[in-house]
């Protein structure tokens, strides 16, 4: 039976391999593709991805898992068998479930709509992207039927980016949400003043700001004998071959400092996560992020709940001077604290603050679901994005590009994708109210740049187990809790009622 | 029969998408790869090579060979189609014909072979690698059986590289070579004094070296939209998929100007061969060079018969200037002309000039032919090597690794492949000779940077040919001319009698 497993795990690994050569192709055409080699570059990917995805989903692959799937469920729970086959299981029932000709009528039709979205967007006109939304609603409706689902068809396709989840629990978690957070929103829109970010303004030398990123990641504990930064039109990270090679970009604007300081912590809490898998889990199914949603929680940690706090600011203030000789000279700790921490209700996601990013993702999350079940039409979806707006933000889009259309996801197919990013955000609130009761002097060791524990922590808790266990488990194993919403707004309330004085 | 050829088209392209993600694998892996991607890299590698192989050598290939051959041919010998075929039908035949676990066997022994080497040349202790030199001798014999031949095996082993080219010719062509430059190598030893290489000494700023490069690069026509300049331990280019995506990168020497100059022109010359393929070759067999001697023509044309000429340093002095301020304004354009073409006997191949060049290839070509005949034996060859560079150069290595042990290629089992150097030198004069008489004004172009009818020479004769032609046709074609070693002889006796006086 061992020599049966070999093989599955020799499969995987070309499959994987395949796949890590799309990844590079992939991190390639984001940051040095030369111009002219992108109509040639998705032939590429397209071939390297058509094969991977053919050896993954023969017949033998299944016959394998079906063979050896008790055998490696004897070797214990925890075994790294019993772990690989249940992930590998997981991602070929998936596979196979759909089949090929939805397969490729989806991605016919998302490759469509992705183009309509962008038309549709430049020319703020939702009437180019609704016939092709209601395409992939319909093409959505029939993949979560032939993956098939308990209670609603919305859940089947939530499973595919964070197995465990569904519409029951996310009505909760999103209803919490709106409540917890909406009077803070309040207080902060009566007090918008209170706080500047006036020291991140001004004109700041590109190069300084890649070598700051370099300096935060490498006290991080970014390995960069394992990775690389780099620049790209959005800041991105992707493992290569988890967890020796995990590359992450960042971008730069010159007049606000904060995109490429928080896009790098942001990145490079993903590729912490990447890098932290055991070595024996590369070119399996296990060198993977638990769900996105764990994979969220690791960049929203460095990104906010440490990056955002205020022994944070302490600790980079002399950074800030060093690459901005002069620019910082007049600014306290807490005035970077403050700078890194003014919120405003906005109208785009990618811009939101913490406090209110949450409640972008729970509008898109009730639209997308009610598009699917159909209690929304398609048609009357931007009145509602707008309303929903002004109720949960108090501000209101003046055009469809600064509302509905602005994200490309449901451009892309991707339907109950957004949850995740919430999720990610719960979860970072979680683990860092856990690390502080296991770290007492956490402020301490911040205030000294001395993340080293932190890391460790995570490691351990997080990281080390890569996708062994699904993301419920994961949790209760790591901080022996559920998902729960209260942290996350706690941190908040204190926070901001702090900073803000409410 | 059109579907027939459809179908193989769209099997090759596959074969040449993967092919096009090995190549960026290598291309990162020498340019960004951090280290500690390394040995996971290898995996991916030879994954994706042994996909690429096992579908590219499937009897279905094969078939689909046989069904359309001579339809293709029916369109006329110049079609695409036909080209396609021929081209698409030596690589196959090559392929199949050896058997697998030859192929297997091989890569076994010369990743055994490479190692050796490595400790060999490092303990300069050439006793290390004889005894698996003996063993790809061995191999490399029955892969020529495989393969077959008509008079030597070595032929065999010579039209993986130059299809073509045999025994016979290359006596001839190093016989003839020896003859005509060795007198020339000993009239320069005797004047060794009278050209001075000072200007190109001294300390060169790094990113000013790549300035100056690129803004030459950018002279020659290359075509930064479809390519990219990057620094790597030594130079290379490579089609990612060409034309739309050739790359290539250079080294840099602080003291040592010539490195980074030179390497971008001989990597540029490559990279503009292959951007100047036919788009419509993209994917195909057809979008490749014609043989290694024809590529290497093609970077030697423009690193040695442009760069090193007399009316290129009169247009480069500027730029030189310009790079590097205050550096050359003691110097003459005659002066830099004289620093390009310092030539002086020297021990190791990759540092020689052009007039020295050849006869370390000749060396190499008359041991691993009596090699691999027997009429040497390996444990003779260092011997054998240092009477040579004796006889040719008038130098003598004092040890095994500034002699035999200097080249990788042995190790690699890379018989045959040393006489690409020089069939591209002799190709390259052959080329500027006619260029010259196409262009009367061609001095004066290069003397004022237009480079631009030089370029569409090239692409006319030799780029837009891509692989549709046989070398030899392809000179034919190109120039009227047989492959002939007269017209290198001549210009570099020409070029160091003056330059010497003698």
């Amino acid at each position: 039976m061992q020599d049966k497993f070999d093989e599955l795990r020799k499969r995987y690994e070309e499959v994987a391999a395949l796949g890590a050569a799309g990844s590079l192709l992939g991190w390639d055409q984001n940051v040095f593709m030369p111009p002219g080699g992108a109509a040639a570059r998705g032939k590429v990917q397209s071939v390297v991805s058509e094969v991977a995805h053919l050896k993954f989903t023969a017949p033998e692959t299944g016959a394998l898992i079906t063979e050896v799937y008790d055998w490696a469920q004897a070797k214990g729970q925890e075994s790294f068998e019993a772990a690989f086959l249940r992930a590998v299981k997981r991602d070929y029932d998936h596979e196979v479930k759909l089949p090929s000709a939805l397969v490729k009528e989806f991605s016919l039709a998302t490759t469509a709509s992705f183009e309509a979205w962008h038309k549709a967007k430049q020319a703020s006109d939702y009437s180019i992207f609704a016939p092709h939304l209601d395409k992939v609603l319909e093409l959505s409706r029939l993949k979560a039927e032939a993956l098939g689902y308990a209670k609603s068809p919305y859940d089947a396709l939530l499973d595919m980016y964070d197995p465990g989840l569904n519409r029951e629990k996310l009505d909760k978690v999103f209803a919490e949400l709106a409540a917890g957070l909406t009077p803070v929103i309040k207080a902060i829109n009566e007090r918008a003043d209170r706080v500047s970010n006036e020291p991140f303004k001004g004109d700041f030398d590109l190069p300084a700001q890649l070598r700051l990123s370099e300096d935060i990641l490498k006290a991080m504990g970014y390995d960069f004998s394992r990775g690389r930064l780099d620049q790209s039109a959005h800041p991105f990270s992707t493992g290569i071959v988890a967890p020796h090679d995990a590359r992450i970009t960042t971008w730069t604007q010159r007049d606000w400092l904060p995109a490429s300081v928080y896009g790098s912590m942001h990145e490079g809490g993903h590729a912490l996560y990447e890098q932290g898998f055991p070595a024996e889990f590369a070119f399996t199914p296990l060198a993977s992020g638990a769900s996105l949603g764990v994979h969220e929680s690791q960049s929203r940690f460095w990104e906010n709940l440490i990056g955002r706090s205020r022994p944070f600011a302490a600790w980079a203030l002399p950074l800030y001077r060093k690459h901005f000789p002069g620019k910082f000279d007049k600014y306290s700790a807490e005035d970077l604290y403050r700078a890194a921490n003014r919120s405003e209700a906005s109208l785009v996601r990618t811009e939101a603050d913490e406090v209110t990013y949450n409640l972008h993702v729970a509008l898109r999350y009730e639209i997308e679901t009610r598009l699917l079940d159909g209690s929304l039409k398609v048609k009357d979806a931007p009145e509602f994005w707008n309303a929903k707006m002004q109720e949960y933000l108090g501000v209101k889009p003046t055009k469809d590009s600064e509302g509905i259309l602005q994200d490309v996801h449901w451009g892309f197919g991707m339907i109950g994708y957004f949850p995740s990013y919430t999720i990610g955000n719960l979860i970072s609130a979680q683990l860092f109210a856990a690390l502080k009761k296991d770290l007492p002097d956490l402020d301490a060791r911040i205030e000294h740049g001395d993340f080293a524990p932190v890391l460790a922590w995570l490691r351990r808790t997080i990281h080390a187990k890569g996708r062994t266990l699904l993301p419920e488990d994961l949790l209760q194993e790591a901080i022996g809790e559920k998902l729960s919403v209260a942290p996350f707004v706690d941190y908040i309330k204190t926070k901001y009622s702090g900073l803000y004085g409410f």
